[in-house]
């Protein structure tokens, strides 16, 4: 049965509101307050970022990443554990380096966006064109572009819920497309970032989805050995740190032109193959109906990944380690994915999503840990109307967590996006993004940042959602509308 | 006369209190509120850092920097400007890189220490002998650091009036001569830092005043064509950042050995001669009596040297200019001094204090700001007891500013310790050092770290001082034993 009709055939049958039995809510408090005494989840972010530190994606780190993930399930006594391939085209850094040549000479701290091309063996010159954001760019005469160095300067704003991001990124996935269409040999952006260290953001260059979704543009794009289309930025692009744009704008205000050499030694190297890791708790009653959880092992290059993600890979692992522990065996499989590739376009997600559609009913719920290692304040879904009040259980053991209700509109994440399109159900335990993009795709992003008690308060929350997502009479069904 | 009878015949015949009369404390209380109402302070650091930037002392960045100090006097309308030559051995960094080899390839983020030699034009392995700190370090056995790279952990404590330091940063001045005499082939240390970024703090990695003073050892030294004794590290010595540290301390936790790989292009390279530039406000009375005060020109090359010591440098240049800008004449010259190469050892202090010698008397009173750009807390002073009074009188002008009284023991700065040593009478305004060591000689100390407010606060103290000093009946001589 195609998905569709599955997801409509079991919304018609939901006439009954989902609704979880005052035992498994006693037994998810009890589990809430086990993980808050301490759970197994610094240590697994402190053994990732130990024994293997950064995993960009195809890198030599990537396969041992896989390796490590593998062992770790085991070790933790999940019931079965395997992997999913996951093929994408392989981006890698050599080199990066920036300089101001007049009016100032000085040394500029970059680095490259992901899949950016590089200079072309050697260091590229030009004037800097200087626009305040991306809109700014979009409306410029390619007469003032042409040639130059585009540099876009806004700066991300902080916020709690991280609604800052998405704005301000723009400039970096479609940048430089826009600047290229109108004749630049460069870009140069300001760090997608909240921070003022110095310490570049790097993140991809590109927008994937949107070069595949022309057909025209599809055709044209160069593929991997087995067919996969490669997107790259149309010309080399890189990052400031804030303090360096900073440095950049106060030459702009007081003398122009402003020239700049940029070297970026990295792009396209061949196809690669990494693996989604998969760990399960097998169900007592329902064991081919699945709860979701998890969060991606790959990680940028710079730092150690700790933040971004091993703490949403630790937090997911912990959580349903907790379960072994306390011999609490969920009526429904508890499945945990640690993602490949989330960072340069959610090939782990998609992969997944693509290999499991035709069970996709079975997928009872999922959730993705995927902001960080603060604590989570507020619990938003995705479900279907019938599962309204199961939420608001599952909230009710929650709360003494600091977490309140947020709505119904959405709870995508990164990886669980392409789930989410086929019809799964998905919570979000939203976490305090404050602070999260200070550190976001930086050197910076490593183990120190992350404090235990606050991971334990994670834990206690995805350990609360999955069991009584495993446990809850009905489903968490989507209208198919939704 | 020597210097010595000098400070005694002015002790003795300093019978009078030394006090500052009603008109010159009114006035000296109207600059310090022009001051808050917004000095030039922040542009000049601004300017600075970013039409100069870094200015590693011999580098081709200390001539840029000679040449702005000139221009900045000039454009403030100091009365004299004036270079005085500082001549020493100049160290160069080229190249700097750390892997660990064993038992988890990883890269480290760390820098090479001031004076270091380099590896020899290759990578240097060895694994890693770890103590907790120098005193450990020198009751270690020979053959447990024999061709060892030895580790030194220890932390810096985070205080406001930075008294973390010292005891931390034995281990980079000392650790590498202890090291080497056990037969170690490189030292790496903690970071003398208190922040967790990952940011290398460098430094001078020897005591060149602790080598110059073992004759035997002073005879073997290397000298530059001009006879300067150069005093090198004995073995490669660098520092991790705190993050860095962290992770090679939870290998040694787990694994044994821990074997790294160590890559130092830098050393010593011939001879430079930079300047002290002096600009000075005339004295309308005894102008050939001075008030010193200024900062140190140079600074590390990782960061922009905003903080360590550009604010420094603005901050006496902009309480001198304050006088000029408000037509305001002290009786005795303020003289400001921006000096060469305090990092690599106080030359432009210990250059200024030889030239000067036979005029110490004249040296009415020396301050110093290098201790970052926070907001000054205390005023301490190292004065002849008939000067205690006038000292009380300035703190009374400084109170509004949040400024306690602090002691008569100590108030050196290091560039003004060498006239110190002479007899020059000293006050310190001691700044909040809270913060300071998080940026202290790593690339993050830059510009956006500095508050303008923050500024304009020390500037008025420095202008109330400094005036001061200039317009008291009588002077601050410290008595010879002091």
């Amino acid at each position: 049965m195609p998905w569709i009709l599955a997801v409509l055939a079991l919304s018609a049958t939901a006439a009954e509101p989902t609704r979880i039995d005052a035992t498994s809510l006693a037994t998810a408090a009890k589990l809430r307050d086990l993980a808050l005494t301490g759970s197994e989840a610094h240590a697994i972010v402190e053994s990732l970022t130990t024994e293997v530190g950064p995993r960009m994606a195809g890198s030599p780190n990537d396969a041992r990443a896989v390796a490590w993930a593998e062992n770790k399930f085991r070790e933790l006594k999940f019931d079965r554990v395997y992997t999913e391939p996951v093929s994408f085209p392989r981006w890698v850094r050599r080199h990066e380096s920036a300089e101001i040549l007049t009016p100032f000479p000085q040394r500029l701290v970059v680095t490259a966006l992901g899949a950016s091309v590089g200079t072309g063996g050697k260091p590229l010159e030009g004037d800097v064109a200087e626009y305040s954001n991306l809109e700014a760019l979009k409306s410029a005469r390619a007469e003032d572009v042409r040639g130059k160095i585009v540099y876009i300067g806004n700066r991300m704003q902080r916020a709690r819920d991280g609604s800052g991001y998405s704005p301000a990124q723009a400039a970096r996935k479609e940048g430089a497309a826009v600047a290229a269409r109108l004749g630049a040999k460069a870009l140069l952006i300001r760090s997608i970032g909240t921070d003022s260290d110095r310490f570049p953001h790097t993140g991809l260059g590109v927008d994937p989805d949107a070069a595949k979704k022309d057909p025209a543009l599809l055709a044209k794009l160069p593929r991997t050995r087995s067919g996969i289309p490669i997107v790259a930025t149309a010309i080399p692009a890189a990052a400031l740190s804030n303090v360096d744009a900073d440095l950049l704008q106060h030459m702009l205000e007081r003398s122009k032109p402003v020239r700049l050499r940029l070297n970026l030694d990295c792009g396209f190297e061949g196809e690669y193959t990494s693996a989604n890791v998969i760990g399960e708790i097998t169900g007592s009653e329902r064991p081919d109906e699945v709860v979701v959880i998890g969060g991606h092992l790959d990680s940028w290059d710079l730092g150690t990944g700790a933040v971004d993600d091993g703490a949403g890979v630790a937090i997911a692992l912990a959580a349903a380690h907790l379960l072994k522990q306390n011999g609490v065996q969920p009526r429904r499989t508890l499945r945990v994915i640690a993602y490949a590739n989330e960072e340069q376009g959610l090939w782990g997600g998609k992969a997944y999503a693509a290999a499991h559609a035709a069970e996709v009913t079975r997928h009872i719920l999922a959730a993705e840990s995927d902001f960080g290692a603060e604590r989570i304040y507020r619990i938003d879904s995705k479900v279907g109307a019938q599962a309204l009040g199961a939420i608001d259980q599952m909230q009710q053991v929650l709360a003494p967590l600091g977490i309140e209700r947020g709505d119904n509109a959405d709870a995508e994440g990164p990886d669980i996006r392409a789930m989410g399109e086929l019809g799964v159900p998905m919570v979000a335990l939203r976490q305090d993004g404050t602070r999260y993009f200070d550190l976001h795709h930086t050197a910076n992003d490593t183990l120190d940042k992350i404090e235990a008690k606050a991971l334990d308060q994670n834990v206690a929350a995805y350990v609360v959602l999955a069991y009584l997502a495993a446990q809850a009479d009905g489903d968490f069904a989507r209208a198919p509308n939704n």
